[in-house]
C-alpha cells in the first residue's frame, strides 16, 4: 500500500513505459512572451492532476485510453524570460520523440512553444502541414520589436514551411494587416468557425500534419480559463467533431496550449482541457 | 417592522404552512462520498438565500409561485462521514411527506441522496419509474469497494426497481462497463442529449415517476458550479423544455442535486439552479 | 520615453480630442439602487483598462477603430446613495455632448443611469425611440416605494416618451404585472430573443434612436459577470448581429450597462464587454 | 426529523423567544453610501449562517451562550439607495427593543446604520455616551455634499450628543481637518490603539453607553474582509480584551459593522466577526 | 533533457530512495468527517507542488534539506465516506515505516488521520507521548453520534494512551465539557499559547513522542487556509520556535494537518505549510 | 462636469506638473523573469486606481500629500520576454528624472526592475548606497544560467557598487551560498528584522541612498498579495517605522516592488501598498 518506488504522476491512463509508448506527452510550461495575462506556465501540472477526475473511456469514439500505449514525461524544465533557450529545449525533446518513432503531444504553456515542436517536426517531415485552431491569427512579423512571441508564432512557422501549408480555423481576432497578409495566400485562414475542416482533411491525404490547438478557439463560455478570452468562438461539440476527424490524417505531432488555470475559478476549463486531450489521444492513436 | 416571531427563511415564494402545502421542499446537505471536489453540502442554504434575486413569475410557463402552495422545511441535519445514517434520515423525511399526500422536492447535496428518497417513493409506489438527467451514468456496482456512492446511486435504484424502469438522458461519461451494462436493457440510456424525452413522456402515461436532476447534465458553460464539470452537455433551454414536459407526468417526487457553490465564483450557477427549481415547482404543481 | 504630459488613459483606440471626436465615451459609475449584488460602479474603469487586450480591427465589420474619431472623457464623478444628483450629472454631460453634435456612448454602472441620458436625448430629439436589450423588463412603477431604480428605469423612460416608442428584446424576467402592462401596448416587448429586431430596424427608418444595452441580455454562459445573471439569454453572436444592424439606424445616443467585474473571476465577461463596445462604436460611427 | 414548523434560522445559540430575551440581535443590511467597495449588505446573513462553525462556549470568559437569553430577529428589510428610510426603520426597531427593556445588538451593514440606533438610544438615555472602535474618524461634516454617509456618521452622532460624549479608539485614517476638529475637544480620539480604554471604562461608571465596533479597527491581517482595509490596526487579542472590559459598563445598545463577505475569500474574517459577536454577547449579558 | 524514466514528483529536496531515507513523507488525503468546510483532501498534492517555491536551506536552523535523507511516498489512495478503511490504511503504512526504522511524517487531510498513525506508533512504542498543537480541543467522546471524527481524534488517542500522556497547546475552542474533562488531568491542556512547551520538552527526556500539528493553531492572519479558522492563535514565529525545540526530543512520528487549499486564495497558507514542513523535517532529522 | 481635456489618471494627490514636481512616480510593469507565480506587471495600474480609497493625510507623519509636489508619469511601455530592453528603458527614464533634479519613485513589477534604476542612480551618484528591505537575498550569481533575474538583482547591483555599500534587512530566505557570500562582507545582511536600520541610518549621514522595498519583506499575514509569500516577516508597523526613518537620509531614488494583485483577493495588500507609498512619498519629500 505504501509506495516505495517513487511517486510517479501521469496524465490519466498514460502508464506505458517510454519504450512501449506510441504517444509521448510532455509539458512545456513557458509563458514568457505573454502580453496580456500570464499564467499558462501552470497549465501542464494542473491538467495532469485534474485528469484523474475523468474517465478513460470515451463514449464519443467508443475507445478507451487503457487500450493505448502512452507515456507521460512530465514537464520540461524551461528557463524564464528570454524565449530562445526554451524553444531549443522543446525542439530537442520533440526531435528525440520523433526519432524514436513516437508521436509527441505537447501541453503548453503559451502558443510560442509550438515553434519549437514545429522546427523538429519540419526537419523530420519536409512536407509538413499545420492545422491550426485558434481565436487569433498569430501572424505578426514582430510584436513590439520581438520576433519570437505568441503573437508571431504561426508567422515563424510560415518562415519554415512556406506558403500554402498552414490551415487556420476559428480565427476572429488580429490586425487588419494580418488578415490581408493571409488573404494573399500565404496561409489558408478560415474566419470564425471550423466548417471547412472536413474538406481540408480530405485534401491532405496522408501528408504529415502537425496539429496545434490554441484552446481559446473555444468560445469563452466553454473555456474562460485563458489569458485572452475572445467572444464568438466555437462550442465544445464543434471542437470535438474537429478532433475526431484527425483520425483520417497522418498526425505526426500535436499540441494543446493556452490553458491558464488562474482564470479558471470553477475548474471547468481545466476539466475541458483534460477531455480535449483524452479525445485527441484517442483520435491520433 | 421588527420581526418578533422567529426568523423564518424559505425558498422564494414557499410560504405555505406544511399542512396547506402541495409540495414540500427540503435540503439534503450531504457530500460524504464525493470523490472529486466536495462542497455540494452547501447547495441547499445557498439556493434558498439566492432565490430572492428571482421573480416568482415564469414567462415560460405563464405561471407564478404565488399561486402554488409550497412549504420549505429547511435542511435535514445529516451526520458526516458514513452514508447510511444520512440515507435513513432522507428516507424517513420523504416517507413522511409522501404519507401526508404531498410531493417531496429535495435539494442536494451529492447525487447519493437520491437513493434515500427513491427508497421511500418505491415503497409507496411499487410501479415507480425514474427519469434521470445527468452527465454521468452513476451505474457502477461499487466504487473503490463502496456500494453506497454518488457513482453507484442509479445502480442501487435499479436494485430496487429492476430492469427497464430507469430512463437516463444526457449521459456523456462513464466506464465502458457501465455503458455496456445499460445497453443490455437494464436501464434506458440516451447519450449526450434529451431528445428522446418527449417520446418517453408519452409512453409513461400516468405511471408514478421520480424525477432526479443532476445539474451537471447542463454544459459547464451554463453550469460550471459543480464538482465534476463535463463538457458537451445540454443548454439551459434544452433543460427548461424537458422540465416543462414533466407537466404531463405523474411526478410523485423529485430532486435537484450537485450544485457546489464553491465553484460558482460568478453566482450564475446558483442563480440558474434557483430558476430551474422555480420552473420545476411550477411544472409539477 | 518618460511621459511628461500627464498619464492619459483611454478606451482602446479612443485617442481623438474632444473637438475632433464624432463619438464621446464616458463612464457612469453609479450602482446605488442595485437591489441584488452591487458592483457595477467598477465597470467603466475596468473596461477601459482591459480594452488594451483587444485589437482595434473588427473582422466582423471589416472596420478599424483607428479610422474613427472617438474621445474618452473618463468617468463622471457621481455621488453615492440617493440617485437624483447622479442622474442630473449624467443628463448634463449627455446634453453637452449632444449640443456639440457628437454621439454619447455611456458605460455603466447600473441600468438606472440610462434615464439621465434619455432625458437629455429626448429633449433634443422629441421623436426619440428606444431600442432596449435586456433580460429584465425594468417596467415597475416603483420598487419598494422608490420611483428611481434599476427596476423602474424603462418605465421612467416611458413616462417621457409615451406609448409605442420603446422596443424591448431578449426579456425573460419580470413580474406578471409588468408583462401584462407591456402587452397593453405601452411598450413593444419581445420575449427571450432578438429575432424581431430586423423588422423593427426597417420600420424605424431614420427616426432618432437611443440604444440601451443591458449586458445581462446575454446568457450567463456568455456573460456571467453581472449582478443578476438570468439563464436563457442570447448568445454573443446573436448580440453581435443585433449591433451590426444598428448601422442602418440613426443612433443619437447609446449605453452599455451592468457589467459587474467582481463577478467576473475569469475576466471573460469584461473582455466580452470590451468587444461589444468596439463593435458598437464601429456600427454607429 | 422533518421540520414542520417553519425553517427558523438564528445566530449560534440565540434560541430564546423575543419575550424571554435579554438581548435582541438584528441585521441592518444597508450599504448605500459606501464610497469605496460595497458589499456589507451581505454581512448579517453570512454571519448568521457561518456562526454554526463556532462553539457556544468561550474559554476567554468561561461563559456559554447557552446560559444567555438571546433572540435573533433576522434582517430588517431596508430599501436601497437613499439613506433616510433605512435609518428611520433602524431607529424604529431599536426603539422598540429598548422600550421592551432589552439590549439591541445590530449587525451591519455599513457604519451609517449606527446613526439610526444611536438616535433611538439617545432618546431613551439622554446621558448616552458612545465608545467607538474604528480605523476611520467618520467625523466629516459632509461627504461630497451628503450629510448622511458612512464618512460622517460619528459627526451626526455628535450633533445629537454634543461635545465630550464620544470616545474613539484605534483611529488611523481621516482628513487633517477631522483630526483637528477632534483635537478641539469635540470628541475624545485615541489614535492607533485601544490602550486608553481601561481608563475610560473606569471614568464612565454606570453611565449609559452605546458601543459601536467598526471591524476595520482590526488590522487587515486579522480582518481583510472589509471594504476599506487600513493597515496598522489592532490585533484580535487587543480587541478581545477591549470587549471583555465592557462587562464593567452599562451597555444599553451596540453594533458590529463593516464586514464585507465578498472580500473574505478564506472565510476567516467572517469567522472572526462571529467570534467577536459571541464575546460581545457574553460581555454585555 | 526529456525524462524517459517516469515523472517522479516529490516534496522539495526529498529525493532519497526509500531504503536510504531516514524520514518518509506521505500524504493522507482524507476529509470525510469534516463538519464545517471540506477540502483538506487536496492538501498533500498542493503542498508537494508548491514546495518548489521554497529554498532547501533554513536560515533559522542553519541546515539544509539537501543534507537529510528523505523519501516522499506520495499520497495513500484512501477511499471516500466511512473512516475505518482509511484509518486502517494509514495505520498499515505508518507501521511499515516504523518497522523499517524510519520516521513517518504524514501530511493531512483532516485531523482524524492522526489516529491511524498514533495507533501504529503506540504499538511500537508503548510509552508513547503526544504533543498536540491545535486551536481545538478535539476531545469529544462522540460527534453527532460518531466516535471517529476530527472532533474526537485526541479523545480516541487518549483511549489508547491513557491519562497524562497527551500535551495540548494553543487550544482556544471547545465545549465547556471538553475543557472540564481535560482539567481533570486526563490530558495536559494549555490554553491560547505555546509558552509551556519548553518546560514539557525538558520533562519528556527521551520518551518516544508523536508530534501532531493542526495548522489552525496558527492565527488566521498567518494561516487563513483552513476549514475552521479560529481567531486568537499563535504567530508563525511562535510555531517556528516550538518546532525547533523538537530537536531535543525523541520524535518517532509526526504529522501536519488541516491545510485546505480552497480557502487559500493568495497561496500564503500553502507556502507557510511548506515552510513549516521544511523546518519540521530539519528539526527531527 | 464633462472632462474635455483627456482622462488623466494619477496616484492619489500626485497632481503636480512634471516641471513643478519634486518627486516623479512611474510604473515599471515587468515580470518576465519571475520564476514562481507571475503577475507583478499588474501592480502599478492597480495601485494607482486603488489609491483613491486612501486619505492624503498621514496621522503618522502629520503630513499631507497635498503639500508635496509629485508628478505621476504612468507606466513605461516595457516589452515582454527578454529583460535587457526593459532595463534599458527603466534606466533611461530614471536618468532623465535625476537629470531634471527630481527624485524617482518607481512602482514594480518584479524586483529586477530595480537594476535599471540603480544603474542610472549610480551614474549620477558614484558614492551610492542601497538600503534593501526584502524576504529574499536576491544575491545569486545567476539563476538557471540567467544573469538578469529577480533572484540575482542585488548581486548585479553589487557588481556596480562593490563591497559594503548594500544594506539588506528582513532577509529570511536564500541559498546557503548566498548567506555565506554575504557574510564575507560583500553586503551587510540583517536576517529576519529591521532592527539594525536605526544604526545604519545614523552611519550613512548624507551619503546618497537608493531605497528598494520588496513588499514581501512584510509577513504574509500583512501582505499576502505577492508571488512568493515567505512567513516570518515584519509587521506593517515595523515597516512604517523604517520608512519614517528615511527622512534623515539623502534618498536620491527609490522603488516599491513585487505587489501581485492576482493574489490579493481581499484587496488588503493593494491598499497596504498604497499606504506604504504614501508614507514613502511623505518621508522623502
Amino acid at each position: 500500500m505504501l509506495n516505495k518506488n517513487g511517486n510517479i504522476q501521469t496524465f490519466l491512463g498514460c502508464d506505458a513505459t517510454y519504450e512501449d509508448a506510441k504517444i509521448v506527452v510532455f509539458g512545456a510550461p513557458y509563458d514568457g512572451t505573454t502580453s496580456n495575462r500570464p499564467g499558462t506556465r501552470f497549465g501542464p501540472p494542473v491538467v495532469r492532476a485534474d485528469s484523474s477526475g475523468l474517465e478513460t473511456y470515451s463514449p464519443y469514439q467508443n475507445a478507451d485510453l487503457e487500450d493505448v500505449q502512452i507515456y507521460d514525461a512530465g514537464e520540461l524544465e524551461l528557463p524564464f524570460g528570454r524565449p530562445e533557450p526554451a524553444l531549443d529545449m522543446i525542439e530537442a525533446a520533440t526531435s528525440q520523440i520523433l526519432l524514436d518513432g513516437k508521436i509527441p503531444l505537447m501541453i503548453g504553456g503559451e502558443h510560442l512553444v509550438t515553434l519549437g515542436a514545429v522546427r523538429a517536426a519540419a526537419k523530420k517531415h519536409p512536407n509538413l502541414h499545420i492545422i491550426h485552431l485558434d481565436a487569433h491569427t498569430d501572424l505578426r512579423e514582430d510584436y513590439l520589436g520581438e520576433k519570437l512571441s505568441h503573437a508571431t508564432v504561426l508567422r515563424r512557422c510560415h518562415d519554415i514551411l512556406g506558403d500554402g501549408r498552414i490551415y487556420q480555423f476559428g480565427i476572429r481576432s488580429g490586425t487588419r494587416e494580418e488578415f490581408e497578409w493571409a488573404a494573399k495566400g500565404h496561409v489558408h485562414l478560415q474566419k470564425f468557425n471550423l466548417d471547412w475542416l472536413t474538406e481540408v482533411v480530405k485534401s491532405l491525404g496522408d501528408a504529415p500534419v502537425y496539429f496545434t490547438l490554441d484552446l481559446d478557439v473555444l468560445d469563452p463560455s466553454a473555456f474562460p480559463g485563458t489569458g485572452t478570452p475572445e467572444a464568438g468562438g466555437v462550442s465544445f461539440m464543434d471542437l470535438l467533431c474537429a478532433i475526431v476527424q484527425l483520425k483520417q490524417l497522418n498526425v505526426v505531432g500535436c499540441d494543446v496550449v493556452e490553458l491558464a488555470p488562474s482564470f479558471d475559478a470553477s475548474g471547468a476549463s481545466t476539466a475541458t482541457a483534460c477531455k480535449v486531450i483524452r479525445e485527441l489521444m484517442l483520435a491520433i492513436s
